[in-house]
């Protein structure tokens, strides 16, 4: 297994993508349980909360209680997510998480002028802007991403050039700004890619920017969610996004109910078997997994928290050799 | 892609796996309704029951009445399973049904010793009776399995040699009676496979045994059943076994409710996303595990079906274009 990385970069966003599609009110000491038990299993990010609109978002009102609440354990990265200043603001304003700078297009116009009302050259422009906010507030800015890598629900199939192009957008509007994007992040927001198109689009970026690290923003709405961190990895990417049980949702699926975000555990538990570190305890994991779906009160996607691990049964095993030794 | 086979054989098995793990009962009506809704996606194979002992799997009594029921639909092969020649003769006095020789081994004894009661030596001696039954009932025989072959929860890890030696048990048996195993199935029972597993286990088969065809038959209690598939892929498997809608389960997953086998209309989509020929017709097969779901009365895991297939968007797509040209 030469062509596979010897270690990966997990980072869990669960606590983000998980509460923000869940419909019940989950207490905030709930929504920091789940964190505290993350900050434990060996993790080097958590993105804990998001600072959108309270209106828009009712479940996020409480990111700044969230953040005051949680307990930091040293070594790891706590961040958020927000849109505009006024969330930046508002992350900054807790005085507790690392703040990070990221910048972002979509490779999809008609999913823009859906979700964003806003055309791919406002997008180009937001992004600019978003340089300025980040500048005004002295926050480092080295990665970007590009959503709808792989397909768009409303514009079809996005195509190896497209997503070439932003990438040479990226690096333009970098130029002007003098900030170098060091780091990519390919997300498949509908989940549309399967394990030959990631091969087909992580195979081009890299050839045309052999220095640029890349990570996959994943969906597991269609079951390939781990398929395709596989070919990910067999494509030599080294850092993925996860959500811890699968929390999360997506709401682009024909059906409510559908998976979110590949799952941290399970894609751990694929890691550790095939012999590629994370630096993560996996039986933490999945206790931090099985508190998450008492967190949100329903059962969570996830296999592994139900599969049970492998090395359990192995040290079973041994343990029932010694005794008949 | 070239290393991917240009078209799978994706050989259903959800009305057998998967009615036997269910509790509660199921009209057998609903059964045979199943199967009718499979036979008309395009699938090849179907195995429509099990003739095993109605005092063991109660669910599995009414294995003669499903296939009096049931409409056979023209080039589709239907299979039974049967454990000894009782079952044989049960399921070839139905008159209905494809009857085909298949042989069975062990990868680990301790698996064999709990679930039949068997050494390994028994096991062998097993086979050759179970020839000798084919023989008497005029059955071909040319196909072989290992279960167990990747891992087991009671004996760890299966090394890869375990495995090669098995293959050449079964081509000594086959000698001795004039059999030439064709096919070899290896079942990974209980869901210790991934990717790499798949890749060293099936690498080393291949390279032994080159002219043999190879199934895999994939569990997906620890999530990582598709994955295994594409691994397999990879390596120029071009079997498979599945269930529509994930139906099964693993009665030896850490927590009942853990999925089964892979899911038939995930494994679908992603060949057919890749470029990869199946001869089913995923839409009709979405339909089919919908009515899975319906039959059992709960959810099942399979993804697709409330993920939705692209096609049906790409459609979509494409009419709203051709609305405002």
């Amino acid at each position: 297994m030469s062509d596979l990385p010897k270690r990966v970069r997990i980072l869990e966003e669960g606590p983000r993508e998980g509460m923000q599609i869940e419909k019940g009110p989950i207490p905030t000491q709930r929504k920091i349980d789940l964190i505290d038990s993350l900050s434990e299993t060996g993790l080097e990010q958590i993105q804990v909360t998001s600072f959108v609109s309270p209106q828009a978002v009712p479940q996020m009102a409480d990111a700044p209680e969230i953040v005051a609440g949680f307990k930091r354990k040293p070594g790891v990265r706590y961040t958020g997510l927000w849109l505009n200043d006024k969330g930046l603001e508002r992350a900054i304003a807790t005085q507790k998480l690392d703040i990070r700078g990221s910048l972002s297009l979509t490779a999809s116009e008609k999913f823009l002028l859906r979700n964003q009302k806003r055309t791919l050259a406002q997008n180009i422009e937001a992004v600019h802007s978003m340089i300025g906010m980040f500048k005004h507030y002295n926050v480092e800015v080295n990665r970007a991403s590009i959503m709808a890598a792989f397909g768009c629900n409303f514009e079809g199939d996005i195509s190896t050039e497209r997503v070439l192009e932003l990438i040479k957008t990226f690096h333009d509007i970098g130029e002007q700004h003098g900030i170098k994007i060091e780091t990519l992040s390919l997300a498949d927001t509908m989940a549309w890619a399967t394990p030959g198109s990631i091969r087909r689009v992580v195979g081009a970026v890299r050839n045309k920017y052999p220095d640029l690290n890349l990570s996959l923003h994943l969906h597991d709405t269609r079951g390939m969610g781990i398929a395709n961190a596989y070919a990910g990895m067999q494509m030599g990417v080294q850092i993925f996004d996860a959500a811890v049980a699968g929390l999360g949702g997506c709401p682009f699926a024909s059906h409510s109910g559908a998976s979110g975000n590949v799952c941290t555990e399970d894609l751990v538990f694929m890691c550790h078997e095939m012999g590629i570190e994370t630096g993560i305890d996996l039986e933490k994991l999945i206790e931090s997994a099985l508190l998450a779906e008492q967190v949100v009160g329903h059962p969570l996607p996830g296999s592994i928290k139900m599969g049970g691990s492998l090395n359990k049964l192995r040290q079973k095993v041994k343990e029932s050799m010694q005794a008949k030794a």
